[in-house]
C-alpha cells in the first residue's frame, strides 16, 4: 500500500496531475476492456494519459523502479483480456496521442501516433488516394497501437494481409525507458534482423510502440460486394475453393452460419435468407472493369457450386446493406442473452468445414447458442456465444466448451488466434497449438527484453 | 589442426563418407559465393551435403562440441558474402534437401525443403493455377532457403511484397541441435510473437531453416510489360508517382540509367533506345481486360509525364524481349571488365533521384563506370560496378566510392539493403543506418539464440 502511495506521488511529479486518475471507479473503468470476463481479476492502481514519447519514457523508468506493471491501452476493444490489469500497476492511455504526424503521398507511408483510430488513418489515406487495407471489424474506435499490438485483420486479410504485412518502422519504449527505432522509412529491408514484426503481435510484452509508420498502397478504383446462400455449410466451402480455381483474387470471403444468419435478421432486418445454412460474403475491388469481370466470374462460379441465392450489390447503398448485415452479427447476438464472447481460432482451409460443424457440435452438447462468421478464405472463424454470467452453471458449459473448441482446432492443425492475440484469456490453450520449444523461445526473448517483468506481464503464456 | 582432424572424422561418422568433401580444390569451390570480393578471406574446413533433418541436427551438435562454425549454402548466388567462410568451420550445402514436400491447392501453401530452387517452386505452383510472387532475379538457380535468409525481394516486390510476407512456418534448427517450429500452416497468425519473420533476413545466424511453408495466392490471369523512356532521371521518377496518383497498382516499376542501357545494347542488341537518360519497365497484371486498362492508362500517364518513347508487349515474345533486357544488365556490365559487383541500396521514394543521381556523381568522381538498375516503385537501387580487382588502384576507388554511396544512402533516410542482406561486405557500414540500441537488441537475440555463435557467425553485424 506504501508502495502504490508512492507510486501515485512519483507519477503526479512527472505528469500533470490531471493526467493521473487513481479514484476506484475511474481505475475500474479503465481496466475494463471489451472481453470482460468474469474469472479475469482486473484493477489497476493508477491510469495516466500520456502525452509525449517522453512521458511514456519517465512512466516506463518509474515503473522499472518500483518494478510495477505497465500496461498500454488504446480502445479498449480487444477480446482477450490484452490490457487487463491482472496484477496491478499503471495504465497507459494513448487516447491523447492520436495524431497522424506524416502522411507522405509519395512514399506511400504513414507515420502516426499509437491512439490514432484505425478508420481515420484509413480515412486520411483514401483522401489521398491511398489505402491502409487492415480492417478489423472495430475499426471505427479501435487504435493502431492496439492493432500492432494484437496483430490485427479483418475481412480484406485474403487478399491484403495483416497489420504486420504493412508494419515498416516502430519506435518502441522498452522497459528500460531507452528507445528503439526498429525499422525504416523504406518499402523493403533486409538490413539485419526484423525486429518491426517481433513486435507487432507482441501485445505489449516487450516495448510500448510509440509510434509506427505503415506502408500505403493505391486505393482500388472501385469495389463491389456478392453475399450468396448455400443449403450446406461443406458446399460453402468448396465454392471458395471453386473460385480461387478460376484464378480470382476476392478482396474478402467471408462467412456466416445459419445461427448468425437468423440472430442478424431477427434483431437488424436485412432481407437476409434465414432458411439457408451458410452464407459467404465475397467482396472484389480494382478498376471498374475489373470489378465488373470478376463479379460476373463469381456469380457463375457460385451458381455451379451450388449457390441457392445469389446478391450482388450495385450501389453504395445495397454495398453498406451487405457489410452491415455482415458487421451486426456480434451486436445481434449480444441481444440474445446479457452477455456475449467472441473467440477467434483459424486452421488451414481444407479443414474448414470440419471446425465449422465441430464448434456447432459442441456448442450444442453444452446447450450453448452459438453464431458463427468468420474469414472462411483464411481459414479463420469467430464462433460468437451469447452467455449470462450469473448463470454459474451455464458459464461452466461455455468454459467446457472452449477448452472442446481450442482441442478441436489444434486437431485439425488450427492455431488459437488469427487476429485477435492471445492475451490472458487462451494463455492457458497456447500449449496446445504451440510446441514447448517454441514457447521457451518466446520466454527467453520476453526476459531478454523485460528482465523484470513489467511489460504487460503474465499476457501471452 | 588436430581439432580440425577430429571434425572431419567425426563428420564421417555421422554423414555418409562421400558427403564429407575435404580437399583443398572441393573446400576452394564451396566456399566461393556470388560475391567474390578480394578481400573477404574464405576456406571452409569441410563441406558437407545434408539428405535430413537430422543429419542437419548431427552436424549443429558436432559443431557445438567443437564450437565451430556452421554455415549454410544454397545456391550461392548471394553477393554480400553470407555465405562465405571466413573462421572455416562446416560448411552446410542443402542441394539435395530440395524436394517441394506439398503444394496444397486447397489451403494455398507449399512445404519445401530449403534447397528448392525458387523459380521450380514458382513453375510447380503456377501449373496448378497459384503463384509464388517473390522473384529474385536469379530465381533459376537461387534457393529457398537462401531466399529466406536473405529475405530476397526482386521485381515484384511493389505490389507483392517480398520473402518475408509469404512465410508462414518455418522448421529451424537451432545452435543446440533441437528442432524450433516458428509458425503454422494457416494464413494469419496471432497465436505468441512471430517467431517466423525473426528468422527471414536472419542470414542464417539464429537458426538453420531446414523446412519452409509459404502461402501462395492465385496466378494473376495476364501480365504485360510496358518500356518508357525518359530523357531526365527526374522525369522518370515523377512518372511513378502520377501512376500511383491514378490508383494504378503495377506488379513492378523498375528502373535502368543511361548506362545500364547502353551496356544491354552494347552486348545484348535488343532494340533499346541508348540516347535516353533512363527507362522505366512497369508490368501489370490481373484478368486480361483489367491488364489492357491498366496499360492504356499507363500509356497516357507517362505521356503527359514526359516520357519520349513507350514501348508496351502484345505478345509473349515482346514480353521476354523487354524482360531479358533488364536482367541481362548484370551480364553486360560483367564484360566491361573482369570483375562486376552489384550493390542494394534504397531509400523512401521521395529520395530516389537524389540517390540516383548522387551514386553517378561518386562514381564520376572516383572514375568508376556504374550501371544503374532497381525497382523503382520501392526506391531501391542496383548500382552495378564493373572492376578489374587486380587493379589495387581501382579496388581501392571503388572502396572509397562505396563507402560514400552508403553514406549518402544514410542521409537520404534510407538502408543498406532491401533485399540482398548485409553478409560480411556491409557489416562495417550497418552502423550508418541502425542505430546502437537496435544493433544492441540484434546482438543480444544472437547471443541468446547461439550462445556459442557458431551459425554463420560474424555476419550482419
Amino acid at each position: 500500500m506504501l508502495t502504490k502511495n508512492n507510486i501515485i506521488k512519483d507519477l503526479k511529479t512527472i505528469l500533470p496531475r490531471e493526467n493521473v486518475l487513481t479514484e476506484l471507479e475511474e481505475r475500474y473503468a479503465y481496466s475494463q476492456d471489451a472481453t470482460n470476463l468474469p474469472d479475469i481479476k482486473n484493477l489497476a492502481d493508477a491510469v495516466v494519459f500520456v502525452e509525449t514519447i517522453q512521458e511514456v519514457q519517465n512512466v516506463v523508468r518509474l515503473a522499472r523502479k518500483y518494478k510495477t506493471p505497465v500496461i498500454c491501452r488504446g480502445a479498449g476493444t480487444n477480446v482477450v483480456g490484452a490490457c487487463a490489469a491482472e496484477h496491478g500497476g499503471i495504465i497507459l492511455n494513448f487516447s491523447r496521442m492520436n495524431k497522424i504526424l506524416e502522411l507522405n503521398r509519395q512514399n506511400m507511408t504513414a507515420r502516426v501516433q499509437p491512439g490514432v483510430v484505425v478508420g481515420v488513418l484509413q480515412q486520411m489515406a483514401e483522401n489521398v488516394g491511398l489505402y491502409y487495407p487492415p480492417d478489423p471489424s472495430n475499426l471505427a474506435v479501435s487504435t493502431m497501437g492496439g492493432s500492432i499490438a494484437q496483430s490485427s485483420g479483418g475481412a480484406r486479410t485474403f487478399k491484403y494481409g495483416s497489420t504486420k504485412d504493412y508494419i515498416i518502422d516502430l519506435k518502441v519504449v522498452m522497459a528500460d525507458g531507452e528507445i528503439l527505432q526498429t525499422g525504416a522509412n523504406t518499402i523493403k529491408n533486409a538490413t539485419g534482423y526484423n525486429l518491426s514484426s517481433l513486435f507487432v503481435g507482441s501485445e505489449g510484452t516487450l516495448g510500448i510502440v510509440v509510434e509506427a509508420t505503415v506502408k500505403l498502397i493505391p486505393k482500388p478504383e472501385d469495389k463491389r460486394v456478392l453475399m450468396a446462400y448455400f443449403d450446406k455449410i461443406e458446399d460453402s466451402v468448396a465454392a471458395v475453393d471453386s473460385i480461387i480455381e478460376q484464378r480470382v483474387f476476392p478482396t474478402t470471403i467471408d462467412f456466416m452460419d445459419q445461427n448468425a444468419i437468423q440472430t442478424v435478421e431477427k434483431f437488424y432486418p436485412s432481407n437476409l435468407l434465414t432458411d439457408k445454412e451458410a452464407a459467404l460474403v465475397i467482396e472484389v475491388d480494382g478498376f471498374k472493369n475489373a470489378v465488373e469481370y470478376q463479379s460476373e466470374i463469381i456469380k457463375s462460379i457460385l451458381h455451379s457450386a451450388n449457390a441457392s441465392a445469389i446478391q450482388c450489390s450495385t450501389n453504395e447503398e445495397e454495398y453498406n446493406k451487405i457489410w452491415t448485415a455482415r458487421r451486426s452479427s456480434m451486436g445481434a447476438c449480444a441481444k440474445l442473452k446479457p452477455n456475449v464472447t467472441t473467440d477467434d481460432v483459424i486452421v488451414p482451409r481444407e479443414n474448414l468445414a470440419k471446425l465449422v460443424i465441430g464448434i456447432r457440435e459442441i456448442c450444442e452438447k453444452y446447450n450453448l447458442a452459438v453464431c458463427m462468421v468468420g474469414h472462411v478464405g483464411d481459414g479463420s472463424v469467430h464462433p460468437q456465444i451469447p452467455i449470462d454470467y450469473r448463470d454459474t452453471d451455464e458459464y461452466h458449459r461455455f468454459k467446457l466448451a472452449k477448452s472442446e473448441i481450442y482441442d478441436l482446432t489444434a486437431r485439425l492443425d488450427g492455431i488459437l488466434s488469427g487476429e485477435h492475440g492471445i492475451g490472458s484469456l487462451k494463455r492457458d490453450y497456447i500449449h496446445l497449438v504451440v510446441n514447448n520449444t517454441a514457447l521457451d523461445y518466446m520466454r527467453t526473448i520476453k526476459k531478454t527484453f523485460d528482465p523484470d517483468n513489467i511489460l504487460n506481464p503474465y499476457k501471452i503464456f
